[in-house]
């Protein structure tokens, strides 16, 4: 294979048209970190006028009429992405938040008292998990998972087997490796032992196809700000499955939640559905920039952007293999493709480094202490010539000691 | 008094050339509702052009390198307008979600075990003390309060008496009436019977001075939308006091309250200071909406906005005696402007069907169930001869009976 193949794969690409739907001014920077901050969507750099101009300024409290059912509207619009049906995602607070709810409200609805984790997810989870089961006098257990193959029933069983766990939650894609957990064995493992299954999409949605619905899983929360393309810190996600809406408490009751919300009463009723799990006033302008991604992704086709994902990162790991793996990487990511998301980490003691002298380069990963560098692919927008340049880059890099300037420098804020 | 007096009002007024800060479509719509969403500021529609253009779609992850510190920074341009110090508010999260989890870490470090919430407060307040009190196994205790006069020292004496009270959390300025409560008296009330003091500033702030560091209260949070101009749902804040930071601890731990967040540490240590009251990663859009209307609302100085605001309400309850007293209204604010906010309102038992008339003749204010028309000023923007004509124009609404069309129709969305 040569780079003359990689402009083939290219010329083939049909989703290769969505890259003129993203505002990239500068065509040079090759930006592998979709898989952190997605691209700015054109229809959102309107849309988040049209809401600032026209909607804030010219129709003030009374575009309430527009943005209040927003939280359920855009959910909707995501449930296709995720395998969920219409009413049962809304879109509200932030990843940690929806987790915390979720998690407390699947704890409490059970008679079991131990919530399941592992130690490869991402710490903000294991926090939050671990306060949830603490304020409920409950017990945290954290499964010991291989950081690069991610959880899987057989790493997992012996915390389930004792029965008496409430919830199982996980993330579907690893946030180092991008080690994606088997969804239908998974859940149908949590369900055998009684527990409720609970996944964090966040590194998944808009990267690989879940299928919420078909594999039985309850729950879900995940962020709109990596492959769906929200913006900076849009509001997440959460998905309760339609059985279990009426019988689970959101422990944050709040206005958005309430059953009749503008009757102002004394004492809180939830809401039907899936909107119970609203708590306050969402922020509309970022409400508004997350969602073109979300529209534009359910668009592309979650079939048609895993298929190319996975030539993507099929491709990087056959030039990490020609290119870096005698440079001193090691991959950091499963090699089988059906046990990985849209990202692939290679390892570098010299990683930090290494992913800063790429940013000089115009080539924006991002870097995972202690010694991961992340390539994000999204599909929507990234090239098949770009990975193979990045790779060459990156090998010229070691090759050159390009590295070198910045080995003092030991924290990167880029997230 | 006579409208030319109005006009003379608005020749004398140092605050007008604010006006001209704030996008204003529509001169002749009169904006009666800046205590529900507070208008555009031009800054903030600069703001976030640039950070959608620039921050996102330029520096993509790079820009955390400006947005990391946002919360805190625009925290500290807050602090002056609520009487805090730098380091003691930030901003994040939703309100409702603030009040969480201030509630919760109040209570948390007290050994007593009840929080004491009041009748009149904002419904998702009363709802969320509930939770956090039953969350923990203590009593929701509820002062019945007078709703137009709002909470006073007389009136909340009995629930603090049994000297068991952990929590007092009450709003600083009534949703409904406009009531100003006594800071000092009641945070002094708080303390003398060992609670800490928790207030809620969504209709205090930006509108009349807050003296937290002063009054010693412990604790606050409020929204940014209302008198502070901020936008759609914009994120709130919270105010933390310097000497409770430390042994605080957040019921919902998340990596933008860790000391070390991109170490991704397995277990969670708070960070110093109020950041440990962070959660996820904050919406920026939204962010950066906001801080242009703190900004100005710093610069116009909080004394010289109470001075316009109590000018503006008195001009308001005048007119109110002069035309409105006999048409079947009563005064729903108190008469005393050091008693009151900013904003007023008026009952009516036809109440909804005249604010919907209101809308039709470009007069927005709000209704709030069952039967207030509240009248907010934001002196930033609102000018006295508005305010003259408004009055003239709810007195024809009712003597010509142009609020006939609406009657059936029973429901606001106006928040």
């Amino acid at each position: 294979m040569n780079r003359a193949d990689a402009q083939q794969l290219d010329a083939a690409d049909t989703l290769a048209p969505f890259r003129d739907e993203f505002v990239i001014p500068d065509p040079e920077v090759c930006y592998l970190d979709g898989n952190s901050l997605g691209r700015l969507p054109r229809a959102s750099q309107a849309r988040v006028e049209r809401a600032t101009q026209h909607e804030w300024a010219d129709g003030l409290v009374r575009s309430w009429h527009d943005w209040i059912d927003l939280p359920t509207t855009i959910g909707d619009a995501l449930a296709p992405i995720i395998g969920a049906q219409p009413g049962e995602v809304m879109i509200c607070d932030q990843t940690s938040v929806n987790l915390y709810k979720l998690a407390w409200a699947g704890l409490a609805a059970s008679d079991r008292k131990v919530v399941v984790g592992d130690d490869s997810n991402f710490p903000s989870d294991r926090y939050v998990l671990r306060a949830v089961a603490e304020a409920q006098g409950a017990e945290y257990r954290e499964a010991k998972i291989d950081p690069t193959e991610g959880p899987t029933v057989a790493q997992l069983e012996a915390a389930l087997a004792p029965g008496d766990v409430g919830v199982l939650a996980l993330s579907l894609v690893a946030f180092k490796s991008g080690a994606l957990a088997d969804c239908a064995a998974i859940t149908d493992l949590a369900h055998r032992h009684g527990a409720l299954m609970l996944w964090d999409l966040s590194h998944a949605a808009g990267a690989v196809p879940v299928a919420l619905e078909a594999t039985g899983s309850d729950l879900a929360i995940g962020c709109t700000y990596k492959y769906l393309n929200g913006g900076p810190g849009a509001p997440a996600f959460l998905y309760v499955r339609r059985e279990h809406q009426e019988r689970l408490q959101p422990p944050i009751p709040g206005w958005f939640g309430h059953d009749d919300m503008f009757a102002f009463e004394g004492q809180y009723r939830p809401a039907a559905g899936v909107r119970r799990f609203g708590i306050g006033t969402p922020p509309i302008l970022s409400l508004r920039g997350a969602q073109p991604g979300i529209e534009l992704t359910a668009k592309a086709g979650i079939d048609a952007l895993r298929a190319k994902s996975i030539q993507q990162t099929e491709l990087l790991i056959a030039r990490f293999d020609a290119r870096l793996a005698a440079l001193g990487f090691t991959l950091g990511s499963p090699r089988e493709a059906s046990q990985r998301g849209s990202h692939v980490s290679v390892r570098h003691a010299d990683a930090y480094a290494i992913t800063q002298a790429m940013i000089t380069r115009n080539i924006v990963p991002d870097f995972r202490a202690p010694d991961s560098i992340r390539l994000g692919i999204a599909p929507l927008y990234n090239s098949f010539v770009e990975l193979w340049d990045a790779v060459e880059a990156i090998a010229d890099i070691v090759e050159s000691d390009a590295a070198a300037p910045f080995r003092s420098d030991q924290r990167s804020k880029v997230t």
